[in-house]
């Protein structure tokens, strides 16, 4: 390691994002893209960048994408901060809320990428483990408090397990909360409309609350690297005026998210999709003898029966045949596979090839 | 403020970008935009990008970018860092190099953002003034040690007066310098040929030297927001795998700037027009008894006789013309404008009217 490097940043392990395959003739099932392309608008946009808006710097704020989040939303302009990726907007909340070497919370397992943006800002986590049918623990609000927490960062929809916290559970743990509640929605456009599951008003009650927002997998956007926040401006104003990066977001990036949210109906044609064949892969699995919880997102998370050497060998059997899922190592998911619903025919491939797999197993034993 | 924000970021002020104005029909030598429009081959890449790779997430290191550009320079892959612009490698390495509270060194004038990033990560700026011939004061690595920064950031060729300083005084200076030596090389593409100005193997004799290059100015792409380092691995790898944001830079902003740099036969020529414009304004500023320093950047410096109300009340004028040129409130450089140097008949727009306003002056006088 370098004498120029800080200690902890050289001791530490960086964020390991999911295998990006260079072939495009596989069937990728690991990141939780979304299989359908975005809207035939955003093609229109790309197609109207021309050599001026390359060359010149983009607009600073990105006010235009935060005049359309605003009016889909129905908040205010103030209310929206637009960043590169979802991403970023988690570690401005870091930077602009947590005082290095005060405690992050986080629910375990959730996205891996909290603990790595805790330990670069030199502070500790503190993760409470979720409940068995993945809901956040009771007393959650009191431990993190407990621990002094300046920031909690919730995923919700859950990941890896897909489960969906309702509104009122959220309501009181922001209301019990003595820390900055930061709730990472980057899976909320694929949850049952049925259910009527709208966060926003919260930032209009709580002073404490953030919404991330991606078009990474709702917009089918992932290569953008486009998500916004949606909070009271007294939180939304710190971090576009200070910690931000100026010019965070790109010209491109600007107009072609701009354009995703206004021709949404496209957008929700492919949620529908998904959620049909989120019910019909789990089906499948079920059949198979796979538990798999109901989920609310674009993946289901599911218990490969024979644990963690079946999760693993089964990894291998579907990388064979060129099919791409996601095993995390931690161990309370190490005997599950977390697996993105993909288009019909990558689900059939990706069924038949676990049948195939489930059938061999039968087989030698 | 909000109770929920760390102190220090609630009693700071943030960076201050250049005016962007809404219309696209003034004359916006403001912020060091390059005239020409980018070259052939990023329209071309940009009409190349389709819907499958807006819905992938892009590749996370950006190895395709990082091989042409070692390629370019002459280095490995591993010397180089690709980034959200070069304010997110500025970002990255204080960051990485620089516990907080720690010092970290400039000189004075220079970008107004290096100071702000100090003051959002904690530590305090240590500045030295620029000699009056804006050169790099003799004792500046010795005061800087003094200091105990971690970590010293140089403008080269300097902003905003264009001087550049020659690679024997920054080897010295990295040599003798107890910190990292950042070498922001924002404007190196419009150094005279002649000179023979090549930072990039000092990458190779000394493990403290990041260079910053961009891809906003000289490669006409400010609206993408792409800059890279390069650096020796040592410096790299923990930027790369630690510090930096998973998916930093995305897949569009990947492919144009990869085809920049195939194509910098192009962007050659717009910066041998750029250098040819910037001794014809400078000539025709000095005509009208501004002082100009020799500038080796896409803009000058140009002190407006009368002192500081002369400079306000030119850059009033001239934005009563729509013409948009930079003025700094700092003590040293308030009597003076920073303009960049743009198209023939936009730097003849220019310096009629700086003509007239003189006149006009001469007159009331």
């Amino acid at each position: 390691m370098s004498r120029w490097v800080r200690q902890h940043i050289g001791q530490m392990k960086g964020y390991a994002p999911g295998f990006q395959p260079a072939s495009g003739h596989v069937t990728k099932l690991n990141t939780n893209e979304n299989p359908y392309a975005p809207s035939t608008a955003v093609l229109k946009a790309l197609s109207s960048v021309d050599a001026d808006a390359l060359r010149k710097y983009p607009p600073p704020l990105a006010d235009g994408f935060r005049d359309v989040a605003a009016q889909v939303h129905g908040v205010e302009r103030a209310n929206v901060i637009a960043t590169n990726g979802g991403d970023e907007l988690l570690r401005l909340v870091v930077t602009t809320f947590v005082e290095p070497g005060r405690p992050i919370g986080v629910l375990d397992p959730s996205y891996s990428l909290y603990p790595v943006l805790a330990e670069l800002h030199g502070s500790p986590i503190v993760s409470v483990e979720m409940s068995s049918d993945w809901s956040i623990p009771r007393d959650f609000a009191e431990r993190m408090n407990d621990a002094g927490a300046s920031l909690v960062m919730v995923v919700n929809p859950h990941a890896p397990s897909g489960a969906l916290t309702e509104i009122d559970a959220l309501e009181t743990l922001a209301s019990r909360l003595n820390a900055v509640l930061l709730i990472d929605e980057a899976y909320v456009d694929f949850v049952d409309p049925e259910r009527e599951h709208d966060l926003v008003p919260m930032i209009r009650r709580f002073d404490n609350v953030i919404l991330l927002r991606s078009l990474s997998k709702g917009y089918s956007l992932a290569g953008l690297r486009f998500g916004y926040g949606l909070a009271p401006e007294s939180l939304i104003e710190p971090m576009l005026t200070k910690t931000r990066d100026s010019y965070n977001v790109d010209s491109i990036a600007q107009r072609l998210a701009t354009a995703a949210l206004e021709s949404r109906a496209d957008a929700r044609r492919s949620w529908s999709l998904v959620r049909a064949e989120r019910e019909r892969v789990r089906s499948g699995l079920q059949a198979l003898d796979f538990d798999v919880p109901p989920s609310q997102s674009n993946f289901v998370l599911c218990t490969v029966p024979g644990g963690r050497q079946a999760a693993e060998a089964l990894l291998s059997a579907l990388e064979r045949e060129e099919i791409f899922v996601r095993h995390f190592g931690a161990p309370r998911i190490a005997d599950k596979l977390r697996i993105t619903i993909g288009t019909p025919s990558q689900n059939d491939r990706l069924l038949l090839a676990i049948a195939q797999w489930h059938r061999g197993r039968s087989i030698d034993s």
